[in-house]
Parts: C-alpha cells; sequence; structure tokens
C-alpha cells in the first residue's frame, strides 16, 4: 500500500470526475466525498469503489448532469426527484436541504426518489453532525435479503445511519440490515477464516459461519434474524411512500444497474429546544459510560464513529493508505 | 383460559383505574389500551402487566395525576415533561400531539421526559397509522443489555415501533433491541425448551441457547451483536438529548422503579405530499410481494402486524382470552 496526502487523493480524484464531463463545483465535492471515505478506512465505498462507479456513469445508470429537483413540499416535508444523478451529490445535497428545513422547522424531511447509490452513507450522518444537529438517514438497496423464512430475495439490506453531534467525536453509527456484506464475505474467504458468528445460510437452509457457502447460498442473515428482517420492510416502505419512487421490488437486479432507489434524510435542530445547550454534554456523559467498564477481553468498549475519528487523526498525518493499482486505474480514466 | 368481551374488559379495568383515582376520561383511555394490547395478544404489556402497573402507582414511581406539561418548541420540533403521570397515557398523548404537529408542519416531533413504561410501543403505532401517516416511536429503558464486548448492563433494550398505514391493515413493527425479551426467556424455560437461534451468554461468556443460562447470566444479546448495541445506544442518545431528559444511564436498575425514562414520537404526513394518493397503494404492493413465495418450511410470510390483526379479529369474535386469577386479581383492586 502506498499514502497518498488526503490533497494529493483529491486532486486525482477531481481531475478524473472533470475527464468525466463533472461541472468543477460538483467533481471537487464528489472526489471530497470519495476521499473522506478513503481516510476514514471505508474502501468499499471509498476510491475502491471508484472504478465501479465510473462503470455506472459510462452505461447510462448514473447521469454526470443529474440534480435532485423538488417535486412536493409542505412545511417540513419535502419530496425530490434525484432524476438519476450521481448517488453521493444527490445525498449530500438532500441531508443540506433537511438540515437546512430543520433550521426554520426544528426538524427537516427529505424524501429522494431516483437516486443512486450513496456509497458511504455515514458520510450524511457525518455532515449533520458537524453542523450541529441530530441526522438519521436510510436508503433502499436492490433485493439482497430474503425475508424472514424465505428462501428468495425480496427485501434489501437498506443501511441506516443515525448520528449525534459531539463535542469530542460525533457518534456515527451506519448499518446496513445484513449481519455481513458480500464485501466482508469475501474478505473472510479470502483469508481462509469463518465468520465470528453466524452470518447466512448454506445450501441446506443451516444457519453457518462459512462465507464461502453463504455466497453460494446467496442468503446472508438479516441482523436479529425476524427483526432485521422486518426493519428492512419497514425503512423500504417509508422510503418509496415518502419519497413516491421505487420500493426494492421494483429496482433491478443487477448491482451494476441497481439506480432509481429510495431514501430519506432527517435532521433535528437539537439547538432550537435546548438554546442554553444544557443537554448536550449528556452525549459525552452517556459515551463514557458505556465505555468505562472493560470489556470481557480486557479491551476498551467503543462507540460507533470512535474508530473512523483515531483512524481519520492518523491517516490525515501519514496519509491515507491506497492501493496503487486502483490508483493508477484512476489517474488512467 | 376464559374469554371475556372487549366492552366487559374495558369495565373491568375501567373500574379499578376510578378506585385507583384516575380521572374518568383517563380511565377509560387507560384501560382502552390495555384491553386493545390485551385482545392483539401482547398479555405481557396488557392485563398480565396490569398488577405490576398498579404496584408502581402504590409505590409512587406512576403518579396518576401526572400529565405532559410542554417545556419547549420550535416549529415541528417539541420537548414534553411527562411528570411520571401514566406512561400510555403520556405516550398517547404524545403521539396525538406528533400527529397534530405533523398536520400543520408535515413532520411532527415529540420527545419526552420524565415518563414511565408506555407498556406495548405499537400501540402508538396503531394510533399514527389509524390517522393516515407514518408513525416512528422509541423509548429507552434501564439498563439491561450490555455492550457488544463489555459484561455488564450499560444499554437498554430500547423498543422501537414503525407504522406505515395500508387500508388493508397496517404495517406495525414493534421490536426491541434484544433478541428475546426476559419474558420470552422465561417463558421458553418454564416450556423446558431451547431458544431456536442463540439468544445471549452463559456465564463462561459463550453464545448459547439455553434460556435458563442466559437469565441467570444477565447477558442477553443485542440484535444482529454489535449492530443491535450501536443502535441501542444511537436511540438512547437520541432520546436523552432531544428530551432533555434522563437516559439508560441515569434510570435505576429496580423493574418496579424504572421511571424517568425519554421516549420519542415522530409523525410523518403522507397525504400532504401525496394529495392525489399515488404513491399509497404501494404500501400493498411491497407487503403482497414479500408474502408471494412460500417460506423455506411452506408457510407463508408474514409482514409485522399481520399476525395482531387476524387475532384481533377472532378474539373481538369470540371473546378476549383471559387468565381467571388475573382477572379476580384485578376485580380485586
Amino acid at each position: 500500500m502506498l499514502r497518498v496526502s488526503f490533497s494529493e487523493l483529491m486532486d486525482i480524484l477531481t481531475r478524473a470526475l472533470l475527464r468525466l464531463g463533472f461541472e468543477p463545483d460538483r467533481a471537487a465535492l464528489c472526489a471530497r466525498l470519495f476521499a473522506e471515505t478513503t481516510r476514514d478506512g471505508v474502501y468499499t465505498h471509498g476510491i475502491n469503489r471508484f472504478p465501479r462507479f465510473v462503470a455506472t456513469i459510462r452505461n447510462g445508470t448514473v447521469v454526470v448532469s443529474g440534480r435532485p429537483v423538488r417535486l412536493a413540499a409542505f412545511g417540513a416535508l419535502e419530496r425530490w426527484d434525484g432524476n438519476q444523478g450521481p448517488g453521493n451529490l444527490n445525498a449530500y445535497e438532500s441531508m443540506g436541504r433537511a438540515l437546512e428545513l430543520a433550521r426554520e422547522h426544528g426538524v427537516g424531511c427529505v424524501a429522494l426518489s431516483h437516486t443512486n447509490h450513496w456509497m458511504r452513507g455515514g458520510s450524511y450522518g457525518w455532515q449533520a453532525a458537524d453542523a450541529g444537529m441530530i441526522g438519521i438517514c436510510w436508503t433502499n438497496t436492490l433485493a439482497n435479503l430474503s425475508p424472514w423464512g424465505a428462501t428468495d430475495a425480496r427485501i434489501g439490506n437498506n443501511p441506516l445511519t443515525v448520528a449525534v453531534p459531539r463535542p469530542q467525536g460525533h457518534i456515527v453509527l451506519d448499518m446496513a440490515m445484513s449481519q455481513f456484506s458480500y464485501g466482508a464475505l469475501e474478505s473472510y474467504r479470502q483469508r481462509g477464516e469463518m465468520l465470528p458468528v453466524d452470518g447466512g445460510f448454506d445450501a441446506q437452509g443451516r444457519l453457518t459461519r462459512d462465507p464461502a457457502a453463504i455466497e453460494a447460498s446467496n442468503r446472508p442473515l438479516p441482523i436479529g434474524y425476524w427483526k432485521g428482517s422486518g426493519l428492512s420492510l419497514a425503512l423500504d416502505l417509508m422510503a418509496a411512500l415518502l419519497s413516491g419512487g421505487l420500493s426494492t421490488i421494483h429496482i433491478l437486479q443487477d448491482p451494476l444497474r441497481e439506480f432509481g432507489i429510495s431514501q430519506v434524510f432527517l435532521a433535528f435542530n437539537l439547538p432550537a429546544v435546548d438554546p442554553s445547550g444544557a443537554s448536550a454534554p449528556m452525549a459525552d456523559e452517556i459515551v463514557r459510560f458505556v465505555q468505562l467498564p472493560p470489556g470481557s477481553k480486557g479491551e476498551r468498549i467503543r462507540y460507533p464513529g470512535e474508530k473512523t475519528l483515531s483512524l481519520r487523526r492518523e491517516n490525515m498525518e501519514l496519509g491515507i493508505p491506497v492501493d496503487p493499482a486502483v490508483l493508477a486505474e484512476i489517474k488512467a480514466i
């Protein structure tokens, strides 16, 4: 692995996006979102994903000039059409609009239809928390999970992000409704390791920790078995109904053509109901109490977002580790 | 088991509540919420819970005359203090206020502090969906789960409800962040059965399906292991910060004195951004598609809320099965 500085990575990505036809300001924002995701260690939605992002531009799934357009508005609730624009730009703009609505109304909700994969969902959580607000967002996906009790995939893993601001470092939860992503299954298999807990079913319908058996059966496990199955369905229903867009049941099953998805962005203006800021220190108090006891293996308990922050500091200081082959591929775009 | 009609059960509960000092309208609403929960088959939060509810009135945890008072308001976001009132009345009033806010602002959010156990969280989901709106609500609880990697309980099982209206029967998800409740562990143990999947840790820190071993270690499993642990923390952070009330870390560990908890109620005015109702039929389309394939054991896939509806119909027709000893205990209050 090669280490490159954040600004160098930004430059490489921005130049590639300009060559793909992005307007300068949109190229810079899209590059920043990919670079930040890489800096935070999420390679699967950072630069390692960039070549596939480019492929979806070339096959017409992602429309470089596509921008969200408002379809309906009622106070704090708005419906936007993403017009197949780049998923991360659409999502960033939608959370930005939810934050604006929350500044005016206390709460803001933007439901976005016909958009594309938002890459790292956590990005829009960090965006909300950086603005001093609580943020929640989720997306539907193609059908990649079986409803509990069924054998074929009819629900999505529908990633959910919840972000709570804290001056000492925001709490940012970014989780899909599957226990392990297909990317995680692949890395366990490549390392020749079993999963730490059951991750899906084998071909005989038995729960298993064998990543290869789950890849073969295409039946990863929803978190909490029937519970994650229900939550996935509920997230899809809300995203499709609020946005008026597509449900998981309408989305094509080819990952290179997963488009037209629906998302929801919520912002809560905490300072508006706590003008003295009396409640804000509670976030730190809660996190410190939960971290306090040593773990069963002696390690300190981590809160969601903690590892991201320490890796972020390290990578800003030493440079971001990148695969030279991926970097060369991006430079050649 | 004895079957009693819904109205007879309502009468018995209302009379008991009047004797406990409830004003007539509040006695009727509180009785209705307990009776509906029983009718829908959720005995643990229906009449079987009523004697414990009475015990919390008698020990001063629940204040019969306590009512929510608004502390702060900014557009669609409000903070209310529950004044230790009966948890189900406080929650019903809070979701009602969130629905009012959503009628005015598109979205409504009520954060409630210093309240008591809301009994069945799903009740306030049905309330929102019956009003034609999407509803989300959650509560924090005393610490009854260990953060992932830790051995002592420092997070709550924080039940979450999501409700989506559908003319053919609402979709209502009502789930705690633990894989099995202590009530469920107890019934499996009493029936001499193992859990269908791992439900917690034994005294040696190994995952187990043995309900008695989990009751002994006090270490039930969060849904999705580390994922439910993170989601539980996020729900507590949001409830405590938005309401300005107490976090799980502040709540007493005695279940009979679990009070001063914090809750959040959200309502989304779907018809306001979909005045023609064009999106509404999608809820039924999605549910029917997910139900379509036969399950791996040949049974039909159920959506959250489906079983409730069929049981509700049956019990309204035949009467609600109740334990005669519990009924006698309530009549003697």
